[in-house]
């Protein structure tokens, strides 16, 4: 099968090239899925640099998640029971990912899709619907009327949007451009804040008391993640999910010690492992019905594996613009 | 009275004087109380450059705790209970504090002192002995076989180190100087880590694990958080109760994604509030029992009214070295 191989983690982009691999076998547990397709995420971005939580084995296969057919089982009810099916599907914690003709998953990963649900859309479903579906979990059960979240023009942060306006948690958006401010209003935001202007933490801070934003959701870091907790109520919550800024959150103690504000993380593979199957079956139920509308992602491009460099590149200069798909059926 | 008074946030200890006041009254609910003693903490440096959680509308009298004698009631059971009892006792929240002759104090903030209980130790036991104790509570709570902290040659520190060892909880500590080291290590504390050592990160991670120290109190902020906290293990918490560096907490978001570590802060001032009376009672008597020896505040000077300049920029150049005591019935 072709796929695509990261050789180094200094090189990034630079380091990829597409390779001739023998199909692997699906062990007990496991199925094997055809990979219809595959998007470049942030996450993959800071994998390819060796800044992701995790590092694996190298060379290895990148991609963390994908849609496409299971067309082979290594045994076990589950895995039987799902093949001839349309899934999405995670690539394994250890071993190759998404970017390539095949993949073997474990089957508890793979998410079986409802006869409506599109193939290209269902690529994108776990990364970002889940995440903003879950984060939105944590925003409700801490009680809050509204969130403030940074990154808001993100593919993800514009599922947050939709999702919380869904649910009727209201969300006061921080993005780092003007245009992004035009773009989120034009789309019915109704609070964007741009980080960039002098008065920004001023409006901020007005902004958050008055909807009553005590969850905060940060995926940029730096200091952004401490003039936000600054900005939220007495008692308030960050909940810190990405470092897009490639810097260390820079917090205010006073913020900790006499605000009682609090910092976590949220990591999308924990609240998986996490969650009893029940709470994911409900959770994928959900998130495939929103897909159409809530939880839609944007499509810039379809690339052929070999061009994934170019998608990688393609997708790091301009993050708003939509996803950069890789399917191995595209011919170039 | 005679009464030390900050005139200006911006002078720190240049802007106290020394002035005649009119000795305060004391209203429903207070008791008024003639000072024995009140020492110079971390938190009164912080305060007069207004660089503490509160500001007090000035001039104010500074200081946050001190021991003394209840000589006036304004009214209420408990209140005129205590009248004529030794106690230790705490600011007000927005008024005059404790570095007077006399002082008007809530009587809920006062604590009556056991007959045992001696008088100067008695004016430094709410800030840290009831931080020590609510910290070690916070983490027993968390069943923390061990704890990390920052800052561990202050008062506070040893403290902390000689109530964990009487309760079983070992105690990681980190200094910033080689001689820190030697004095903690005499005082029987096993692991001391100085964190101007080059090697300290890899040390303090190992020993971490070793230890199971899966909280961390932090006094210092800077880069140290974010150190500590990359130090412990998966699924942490750091609690910070201190700004010592003047810095911001700076974390690697990697740190709470992927390892599930948490911040949040501790300012005693809410333990005191949303403390229960019986807990407040209890945790009174176990620490008026343990001043004599556990708790014990080590005293380097012991000053009039007059020289509480002196004092502030005395104990300002050298932490470490036992508290000053400010004691209106001392002359110069």
């Amino acid at each position: 099968m072709r796929a695509v191989e990261l050789g180094a983690y200094e090189g990034g982009a630079d380091a990829l090239a597409v390779v001739d691999k023998p199909v692997p076998k699906p062990g007990a547990g496991q199925v094997l899925v055809r990979i219809h397709a595959s998007p470049v995420n942030p996450s993959d971005l800071s994998f390819l640099r060796g800044a992701y939580g995790i590092k694996k084995n190298l060379p290895v296969v990148p991609g963390f998640e994908a849609s496409g057919e299971v067309v082979a089982s290594g045994g076990g009810v589950w895995a039987n029971h799902i093949v001839g099916r349309r899934v999405a599907c995670a690539a394994p914690a250890g071993g190759d990912g998404t970017w390539a003709e095949y993949m073997v998953a474990e089957a508890a990963l793979c998410i079986p899709l409802l006869k409506s649900t599109d193939i290209e859309q269902a690529s994108m479903m776990i990364v970002n619907p889940f995440t903003a579906w879950a984060l939105l979990g944590i925003a409700q059960k801490a009680r809050a009327r509204a969130v403030v979240q940074t990154a808001a023009a993100s593919a993800l942060g514009r599922m947050v949007i939709r999702l919380a306006a869904a649910r009727g948690v209201e969300v006061v958006n921080v993005v780092r451009r003007r245009e992004q401010v035009e773009l989120l209003k034009s789309e019915g935001a109704r609070e964007v804040l741009d980080s960039s202007e002098e008065d920004f933490d001023a409006r901020l801070k007005e902004v958050c008391k008055r909807a009553g934003a005590t969850v905060a959701f940060d995926a940029v870091a730096g200091n952004l993640t401490g003039r936000v907790l600054h900005a939220t109520p007495t008692g308030s919550e960050c909940v810190v999910y990405g470092g897009l800024s490639m810097e260390g959150c820079l917090l205010d103690p006073r913020s900790l010690i006499f605000e009682r504000k609090r910092v976590r993380g949220f990591w999308l593979s924990d609240w998986m492992r996490t969650s009893g199957m029940m709470q994911k079956f409900s959770a994928s139920r959900s998130v495939q019905k929103l897909l159409k509308d809530e939880l839609r992602t944007e499509i810039r491009a379809r690339l052929p594996l070999e061009q994934a460099a170019e998608g990688v590149r393609l997708y790091e200069r301009e993050m708003t613009g939509g996803k950069v798909l890789l399917m191995p059926g595209v011919r170039d």
